[in-house]
C-alpha cells in the first residue's frame, strides 16, 4: 500500500516542536498560552501556510488548519489535540495528534486533492490544566459545557488569568484571523500516545479506543480533636489521623480491589496541625476514582460516601463530591472505520479502553467522535522520557489519514 | 499561713504573656526563637530587672534569672520550664512555670531575703519541638546530653537552622550577659500544668510527680513509585498513601491499643508529590510511643519497626528511630518535700505519673529533680482553650516557692 503522508516529515516537525520549552532532561514544560505555547503556534501556523492551508483562532485561545473542501457548506470533519505540556512532560502527549491530522491535511494538499467538505485541525486549548485548572478549557467551552467567561476567570498559581493570558497570545498573533466560537462537525478524531502499558504488552501498534472511563473526584474533611501526644489516653482520643487510616485502608480494600477495571486514588492528604506530639485534629484528603462502566462507577462512589461516613466514628467526615464525569463510549461505525483502515495497511490493532481523559471526550458530546492510540515506551507519559517509535507514529498517522480520506471522500 | 507570693502579680504577667503570639480562638503560637520568644524574653528579662534580679543566657539560647545566694561558690538551686508553644497552643504550658519560678524570687527579693545559695530560674530553649524537632534542645544541652553543634545544625521546615534563629535572638538581646553552657545544681525543680485530667478527676490541686514515662519518637519513610492516576492500574502500584494506611491502622491496632497506659500517635505526616491526580511517591511520618514501664515500651518499639517492614509491601519502609528516652523517676527526698509544703498549706495533694516529657527529665541526669503538677482544665494541653484556673496555679507557685524557701534556707 502507497505512502499516504511523509512520515520522515511528520517526525522531523515533532522533534523540532520537541526544542520548544525542552527541558534538561529531554522533556517539554510548554504550558497553556506561555510563551513557548506563542511560539509553538508560529511554527504550525508557519508550516501551514507553507503547505497553502489557512490558520486561525477563536475567542478560546484554540488554534485550528482548516483544508477547504469541494461544498464549503458541508459540516467539517474536525481532527485535533493539544500542544500545551505537564511541567515536566514529553515530546508526544497531545502534540502528537495535532501534528499528525497536520500531516493528513499537508499531505493530502501537496497531492492537489479537495476533500468533499473542509479538514480542520484543531490544537485545543490548556487539554493539561497544569498551569490552569481544571484542563480541557478550549475543547469544552468549543463543545459548549463551559463558558467562556467561567474560563477567563480561572487563574495560574502566579494570578494571572485565562483571559489575560489569552488575550496576550492572541495580541501575539493578529496575523491569525479570530473565528466565532464553536461549529458542528460531522465527527471528530484524535490520535494521542496510550499513556498506558496495554499496546506494548500485547505488541499491537494500533488501538481504537472504544470509550474513556468515567471519572469522580471527591474532597473528603475529617474532624476530629487536637490532644497531647503523651498525656491524652488512647480512650479518650478523637484522632483524624488515625480515622483516615481506618478510612483509607477500607476504601483501598473495597474500592480500590472492586475489580481489574477500577483506579482508586487518594492523592493529597493535608494533616493539621501536623505536628509530631500533638494528637491531630483534622484531615482532608483527595480522591480520584476512575471505571469504564457507568453503573459501577456510580455504585462505588455511594460505598465510598457511605464507608467514609461509617468509619470515621468517633470523628465525623464530610465528603464533598467534585467532578462527575460519566464514561464516554466512542462512535460504533467511526471505530470500525479505524480497524479496517489498520486492517488494510497489515498493522495489528485491537479495542482499547482509555483511562485517561482527552479532548475527544468533551467532542463526543457535540458529534460521533473516535480516538487512535500509538504505544509508548513502558507505558509511561506525563514524564520527560516520555518516547513513541517513529514506525508507531508513522503507522498511527497513516491510519488517521486513511480515515479522513475515506470521510471526505467515501461519504457525502 | 502567709502568702508567700503576690498570685495577683503572677497571674496578671501569665496574661500578659498570653498576648505575645495570641491566636485569634484564644490560645498561643510562640514558637522556639521566634520573634514571638524573643518578645517574651524582653517582657521576661524586664520584670526580673525591675525585682533587681540578673537576667543571662547561654550558648544553648536558654533564658536564666539569677537571684544571688549569700555563698555564691555553693551549687544553685534550679527551677524552671519553657516559654515555647505548640503552634496551637495554650496560655499555660511551660511559661506557667517560669512564671512561678520568676514569682518566687521576686518575691523573695521584694522581701530582702537572701538565699544561702543561688537561686536560677531558666526559660529552656525548645522544649516543644513543633519548630524545630526533636524538642528539649536547651536543658538537653545543658544537661550535656546533645551537642550544642548537632542542635544548632536541625532546621525548620522554611530550612533556617537552630544556629541561624539562635544568633538572630542573641543579636537582638546584646543586653544579656552570655553565660558559659551548663553547671552543677544542687537540685532541679519544675511546675507545669499536669496536661491530663487526673488531677480534675480527682479534685486534688497539687501533683506530686513521681516519674515521667518513657518515650521514643520515630520518623518512617514509605518509599513507593508515582504515577497516573487514571491509568495505572492498580495491581502494578506502589502507592506509598496505600502502605501508609495499611500500617498506621495496624500501628492503631497493635501498638496503640496494647493496654490502657500506651499512648501512641502519628502526629506528621508528609505525602509526595500530594497532588490530586498523582499516585503517591512518599509518605514521611513520625511516631510517639510512651509507656511507663520500660519493658513494654522496649517490646512496642520492636513490634513497632516490624510492622512497619512487613506491611509496607510492595513499598518499602525505613524506620529511623529518633528520642529514646527511658522512664524518669523523680528523687524521693525531693518528692516527701513538696508533698510536706502542700500539706502545711492544707492543699489536697497525691503522687501523679507524667504522661508527657519535661525538661525535668534530662535535668534528672543531672541533679536531683523533681515537679510539682497542678490540674487543667478537661485534662486537656496543646490545644488553645488549654486552661488553669488562678486559684491552683497561685496553689501550685505557693508551694514551690515555699520548697525553694526550704532548699536555699532549710539546708546548707
Amino acid at each position: 500500500m502507497r505512502p499516504i503522508i511523509d512520515s520522515a516529515r511528520l517526525w522531523a516537525r515533532l522533534m523540532a516542536l520537541a526544542e520548544i520549552g525542552a527541558t534538561p532532561a529531554g522533556g517539554v514544560n510548554r504550558q497553556a498560552l506561555s510563551d513557548a505555547e506563542i511560539e509553538s503556534w508560529r511554527l504550525v501556523a508557519g508550516w501551514a501556510r507553507e503547505a497553502g492551508v489557512e490558520p486561525s483562532t477563536d475567542p478560546a485561545g484554540n488554534l485550528f488548519i482548516t483544508l477547504p473542501g469541494a461544498d464549503r457548506a458541508l459540516a467539517p470533519v474536525l481532527v485535533g489535540s493539544h500542544l500545551d505540556t505537564q511541567p515536566t512532560g514529553g515530546r508526544f502527549d497531545g502534540v502528537a495528534g495535532v501534528m499528525a491530522g497536520l500531516e493528513a491535511v499537508t499531505s493530502m494538499a501537496a497531492r492537489g486533492e479537495r476533500p468533499a467538505r473542509d479538514i480542520v485541525v484543531a490544537a485545543w486549548m490548556n487539554e493539561e490544566g497544569s498551569r490552569f485548572a481544571p484542563g480541557m478549557m478550549g475543547s469544552e467551552a468549543f463543545a459548549g459545557l463551559r463558558s467562556i467567561e467561567a474560563i477567563r476567570a480561572a487563574c495560574d498559581a502566579a494570578g494571572i488569568s485565562v483571559g489575560e493570558a489569552l488575550d496576550r497570545v492572541h495580541a501575539a498573533c493578529t496575523d491569525l484571523p479570530l473565528r466565532p466560537l464553536g461549529f458542528r462537525p460531522v465527527c471528530y478524531l484524535e490520535l494521542h500516545i496510550e499513556q498506558g502499558p496495554i499496546l506494548e504488552a500485547e505488541g499491537r501498534t494500533i488501538g481504537v479506543v472504544t470509550g474513556i472511563q468515567g471519572k469522580k473526584t471527591y474532597e473528603i474533611a475529617i474532624e476530629g480533636d487536637a490532644g497531647h501526644a503523651g498525656t491524652l489516653a488512647m480512650a479518650e482520643r478523637r484522632d483524624a489521623l488515625a480515622a483516615f487510616a481506618r478510612i483509607a485502608d477500607r476504601l483501598y480494600g473495597h474500592i480500590g480491589a472492586h475489580d481489574s477495571d477500577v483506579k482508586f486514588t487518594i492523592g493529597r492528604l493535608r494533616v493539621e496541625p501536623n505536628a509530631p506530639s500533638v494528637v491531630p485534629a483534622r484531615a482532608v484528603f483527595s480522591i480520584d476514582l476512575r471505571h469504564p462502566d457507568d453503573t459501577v462507577l456510580n455504585a462505588l462512589g455511594a460505598a465510598l460516601e457511605e464507608i467514609c461516613g461509617r468509619s470515621a466514628t468517633p470523628c465525623t467526615a464530610v465528603v464533598k463530591p467534585l467532578v462527575d464525569a460519566p464514561a464516554t463510549r466512542f462512535d460504533e461505525s467511526l471505530r470500525q472505520l479505524i480497524a479496517r483502515k489498520a486492517e488494510a495497511r497489515g498493522l495489528s490493532h485491537q479495542p482499547i479502553l482509555s483511562a485517561a481523559g482527552h479532548d475527544a471526550r468533551p467532542l463526543a458530546t457535540l458529534c460521533p467522535a473516535a480516538m487512535i492510540f500509538i504505544p509508548c515506551r513502558d507505558g509511561v507519559s506525563h514524564v520527560e522520557h516520555e518516547w513513541a517509535e517513529p514506525a508507531d507514529l508513522a503507522a498511527g498517522a497513516s491510519v488517521l489519514a486513511d480515515v479522513l480520506q475515506d470521510l471526505c471522500h467515501g461519504h457525502g
